[in-house]
């Protein structure tokens, strides 16, 4: 079972408050809201994103990379190397 | 009229892709997708969040701060102020 | 005169001090320091310069994009271009 | 030995890489160049700690984490908490 199965419950009402917080965004823009507010919207999107990430960057090194239930060492390498690839793509 | 309202159009768009974005991410989350494929698409929200900071800045410098159109040195002043703050607060 | 030149001293002692931080960093690599350390370090540069940036970024756009002293719109606008650019690379 | 001892060479290459951009801009400052270019050495020594960040991050997940060496699990859950700690910390 993947770690985004286990952990499925906290990461979709993260995922869920991130899209109230777009939504919300999206209505301040119609009803034409000063743009400082906007910008403040725009970032705690951001901030929501990254706040997620950190927790399935967590969840997968626990479950994918670190787990003593891993036994193969193939499973292991593949499970560093997927971390590694979004890390790179994150930190550009 | 504020610069939001002025490319209102174009930043719901905008907000409207984001927002499929993250309904994609919240789809993968209850189907149970690889945490792979889930990372990549956290850091494609973070992305259009800062592509959407990064066009909203740009309106709010060209018509809150740059503008002939201003004309009273306190409004420019306070399009400063606003722009001084967000960028303080997203690159902490 | 600009404004990197009023706030020089201000700057400089900045620059000084992440110079410093990259030279603590360099000593703990050469003496085979922990990793979390040398991870917190290399945090530690990257907060130097995000705060410099920010000061850089205020003091360009008081003194080249809001101020009442520009009495050219060409001038406000060539200020505001060079803004926009630096934010779209830094926010990518 | 530590993975920041193997890749020691490498690691010490890039700080000094570093320095040389920091020194750069405490020159660039020095000598009142524009702010354009500053913010844009500036930039440049942020995307330098990235670059860093991620190689120490790739060797820590293979060597402290990943390793098919690593014989105890208390000491890969270490390495894996050292990881989430930095992680926590920089994508905050």
């Amino acid at each position: 079972m993947s770690h985004t199965v286990r952990n499925k419950v906290s990461l979709l009402a993260r995922v869920g408050r991130m899209r109230g917080q777009v939504e919300a965004l999206e209505r301040a823009l119609q009803a034409e809201k000063g743009c400082a507010e906007i910008m403040q919207q725009i970032a705690a999107v951001r901030g929501a994103a990254n706040g997620l990430m950190t927790e399935v960057i967590e969840e997968h090194v626990r479950t994918h990379v670190a787990s003593a239930a891993i036994t193969s060492n193939a499973t292991r390498t593949r499970g560093a190397d997927e971390l590694i690839d979004i890390v790179r793509a994150y930190l550009r």
